[in-house]
């Protein structure tokens, strides 16, 4: 009656990141064909407050790596967010899936119910149960984050469709 | 070490099924406030081929409908995707909540692995555990229709944050 921790965070984020990666080969080579600089879609945003396509990816790639660290009880690795290029954004969610495929089911167990702080120390510090983090704050964070990305993406004129957005399922 | 799927499905569609409401409502005032034709909002899209906002709202609750259903065992109730107003998008999205509410955590025990077929004798026809139909394909969609809900509004000046994507966690 019941699924585990890792299963419902793990294969998600490698799922979702892997459609990402190629959503983003796709956006490359369009650039190409269509004599597009890729800044142009690089540093493309839905409103001038958002983030433009860059940062979207680095965050999806920052929750993928936070949210999976902080259920398993490790340290959460940091990325400087220097990536400029196409090539460099796919390289960093190589450097994720590698990340990812390092952690074993079983350092997840017991995650449900680890304590996990976010913002500690700071007035919008958040104190969540393993289970309550991943499901309530994580995932729809990370999905918030790829979805945005391909809607960015969509909006100046890539023809890619939700099949790639879902990656293989 | 493990989580249920009543707790990993309902809580999340309503989480963000409420968040989604309040953004709709916010953007029923804007309407108000600016003059713009809630028409214009409703039938707003990020690129020709995509859905405008109304039709993102429906899908949104058809996967917060569909996914429980089936998870439970339970017949997919149907809705007419009439809704045109603000005020019809947010009764679909009271009923869907409604919907939710109905179910008890115990018609989910043993529904990870329930076999879940979709588009069953298309050849789109696809086969998964629950778990796997949750997983993988029920939420991605549904966050994906939230997301873009989100992102229709934010294109469109609604000045709405992060916070009220994530309803109430």
């Amino acid at each position: 009656m019941t699924i585990s921790m890792y299963a419902a965070s793990i294969p998600v984020f490698k799922q979702m990141l892997g459609g990402l990666n190629d959503i983003l080969g796709k956006a490359h080579s369009y650039c190409a064909e269509k004599k597009v600089e890729p800044q142009i879609l690089l540093s493309a945003r839905l409103f001038p407050d958002m983030f433009p396509l860059s940062r979207q990816v680095q965050i999806a790639c920052d929750f993928a790596r936070g949210v999976s660290a902080r259920l398993a009880g490790i340290d959460v690795p940091m990325n400087d967010d220097k990536e400029e290029t196409f090539e460099e954004l796919q390289a960093l969610i190589a450097k994720t899936l590698t990340f990812l495929d390092g952690f074993a089911p079983a350092q997840f167990d017991g995650s449900e119910d680890r304590q996990i702080i976010t913002r500690a120390g700071t007035p919008k510090e958040k104190r969540f149960s393993g289970q309550n983090y991943l499901l309530t704050y994580g995932l729809p964070q990370f999905f918030f984050h790829v979805t945005t990305t391909y809607g960015i993406l969509r909006h100046n004129g890539l023809e890619v469709g939700k099949r790639d957005y879902m990656g293989n399922y």
